[in-house]
């Protein structure tokens, strides 16, 4: 079948990959729509010094796990599909049911992420399996090219769920790419209001907008937290969502007494900071990742029911040959926010 | 009077101080005990330093607002003494009554606190001024000298409650200099077990140990998480409470999944991490500061009742002419934990 992989650092089309057969308790779907993570741009770029980081870590599993870069990687995790089959004696849905699931398998070692596979084809394949415990239908009438951004907007109601954001709190969003606008999404959801929002990218603040921001802010003109003290709104939650070095020490300097910092921007390389600014704010951090099972089916709903509106999102679709251009464009945020790859389409 | 101040980075004696006079609703004190911590050896060394990074935040007050360098600075804020006289029309308990409080007055503009001060002497001098509100009476019968240590204890119940630890849930304890044993002591009379505590210096393990921890760590010779892991006792809260660049780095590196951190130790300077990792571990940081006035209180509640065994804390004691000798000895941590300033003995 045909499917696009890594290859050292540049998206590969390919037409001989073998399809992939259901095990028990694996369903084989006919992938409708994959969502192009920031997440993927940013491993086909660093790759290598993400799998050495990993090897310096102890005490948790890490995303690349027995990965082997010298082999092509298959990726793709936002998705949805059509089922097609089933393993042996497993309760699954019916073939032509539209579904979706989070990106992880369960095997004999429990539930494991499956972001980036030498063996096992993500969305950006004709074909992929899924765990049918995991497998969740799109309600009925629900297009699945807005079904396949159940998991980026999953990733956003995570890090509000981790907030713990008390009523009458408002909220800054740093940085309107995916990861914030999902945030800001789930902020307005929730109620939380004022949220103040930033990015450098006029069509960026635009979506903040109209994802719910009740105010956005240019960083190239105004510091966000001198419009948040204008406000006069208190301590805000403060969600760092743009993941450039110096990010957390710049909100550590500025923002006000006892402030807690969600951070959704994953930082690969080194950063600094003062935690001189910590103890005298008694700022709090709380890294963020990923989400829950059950944060995921809620989005699913949340989506299906109309209460976020994921269509501004979708800016362009691809077929598998031109994954590899869709990854160089989503490097211009006043073009591009969400790229879906449509398999079969 | 008699004071000890800091002059150009060294502690100085002068017996030309005026003595304070109580204004309304201020309390003045004969020093019985006043502790040196290490924050003021940190401030003496560093104190330039620290001014000019309060200048370049916003958003909080900081501890040298108004504060200059080229005047004398008093210092000294643990302590204890005997209320001498009080301000007019002022409720304060009678003049030979011990006392303590927490390092604050209250003004115009509210509660501030009062470490570092150009015009007001603190516990480095023969008398001082409290305010009124704040005062709090020694219960009748407890030493002034472990009275003194209210005030670093308090800082262990602040780190341990912002905590926020949960039944069954263990500690570790990176650190176990003043900060570090303040944790451990209100970590153990607070029940949490197992406290695994670390340090170089064999005498400040002993002393962990005499606080309460059920296991102490050489990091020369053992990583503090390996010892965690054979006592298989799930993940930890981690209090660092070293306060040297690098830290929070090795902590993201090594601690499980899901691990909060509380940050007691003040690094100034600029501090290297990964973000990957805090990412990966959904790990999170509570920088503290600090006590609330309940929480002082409380801990001189839990001394009085012999709940803290404080004692063994106090390596020596000296008069006003030696405080800049005491800043120098504190340095060797075989010999000294805390060193106690007896303005009047």
């Amino acid at each position: 079948m045909r499917a696009s992989v890594l290859r050292n650092g540049s998206m590969v089309y390919r037409d001989d990959v073998p399809e992939p057969e259901p095990g028990p308790d694996q369903v084989l779907i006919e992938v409708d729509a994959c969502g192009v993570c920031g997440g993927d741009l940013h491993f086909a770029q660093h790759s290598s010094t993400l799998v050495e980081l990993a090897g310096q870590m102890s005490g948790a599993p890490s995303l690349t796990d027995g990965l082997d870069l010298g082999q092509d990687v298959f990726m793709g995790h936002e998705y949805t599909g059509e089922v097609v089959a089933a393993g042996p004696g497993t309760d699954a849905p019916a073939p032509g049911t539209i579904v979706t699931s989070m990106p992880a398998l369960i095997s004999d070692r429990g539930m494991e992420p499956r972001l980036y596979s030498n063996t096992l084809p993500g969305g950006y394949a004709e074909q992929m399996l899924l765990s049918a415990p995991l497998v969740l239908t799109v309600p009925n009438g629900l297009d699945p090219r807005l079904a396949a951004l159940t998991e980026p907007m999953a990733v956003g109601l995570h890090a509000v769920n981790k907030a713990d954001i008390t009523p009458g709190t408002g909220a800054i969003v740093i940085g309107s790419g995916p990861a914030g606008l999902a945030v800001i999404a789930e902020l307005a959801a929730a109620g939380v209001a004022p949220i103040v929002a930033s990015d450098f990218s006029p069509a960026r603040r635009q979506l903040a907008e109209a994802m719910g921001a009740h105010a956005v802010v240019d960083p190239a003109t105004e510091e966000i937290f001198d419009v948040w003290r204008r406000t006069g709104s208190g301590v805000p939650v403060v969600f760092e969502a743009v993941g450039v070095p110096g990010m957390l020490d710049s909100i550590l300097r500025q923002t006000p007494f006892s402030t807690r910092v969600i951070v959704v921007g994953g930082v690969m390389e080194p950063d600094q900071l003062r935690p001189y600014f910590g103890i005298a704010k008694e700022a709090e951090f709380r890294f963020v990742q990923a989400y829950t099972p059950d944060e995921f089916a809620e989005t699913l709903r949340q989506i299906a029911d109309g209460e976020l509106n994921v269509a501004p999102w979708i800016t362009a679709e691809v077929g598998l040959e031109d994954v590899g251009k869709a990854f160089e464009e989503l490097g211009n945020p006043e073009k591009h926010c969400k790229i879906l790859v449509r398999p079969n389409a």
